[in-house]
């Protein structure tokens, strides 16, 4: 039962859903609304967690108009990259 | 303040006594006493979780006479290493 082993392994080690979100934002701008079917929490859930990331230093919103995009910075891209290394390894088990 | 972002960090994306007990453990052979010492938590909240991660496949307990050990598995050792990258992404920031 892999999914059940990983989902085990991700309550164990992990807050899912800031680990999720970075995971999900790796190379990519992303609407919070998006960012939060995504990872299958509420919206204003995934705005708190993003503007803890901000305070933090690791995401941007960039606004354009009515349009405001959530952008990680380098150290956010750092993260994101090894969260993804610790699903990857979820994975192979 | 270095420090404090780090803390901020383990505190935002982990669970911090099962994670910092997995990288405690890779590459070595570990008392459970021990190992609570090193992440600050108490033995028996140590043991709880080593028994978790057994349950998991992570860990090996060796018992040699009345000393018991506790070695990570493959699995375990995979996990470790990954979440060595997550605790070094931190340490940038």
């Amino acid at each position: 039962m892999p999914g059940i082993g990983k989902k085990n392994l991700e309550i164990m080690f992990l807050h899912d859903k800031p680990a999720r979100i970075i995971t999900k934002m790796k190379g990519q701008k992303k609407y919070a609304s998006v960012l939060a079917k995504e990872v299958d929490c509420t919206y204003s859930h995934c705005v708190r967690i993003l503007q803890d990331m901000k305070k933090l230093g690791l995401v941007e919103f960039e606004k354009k108009g009515r349009i405001k995009h959530v952008i990680l910075t380098k150290s956010g891209e750092e993260i994101a990259h090894s969260m993804e290394g610790i699903y990857l390894s979820f994975d192979k088990i």
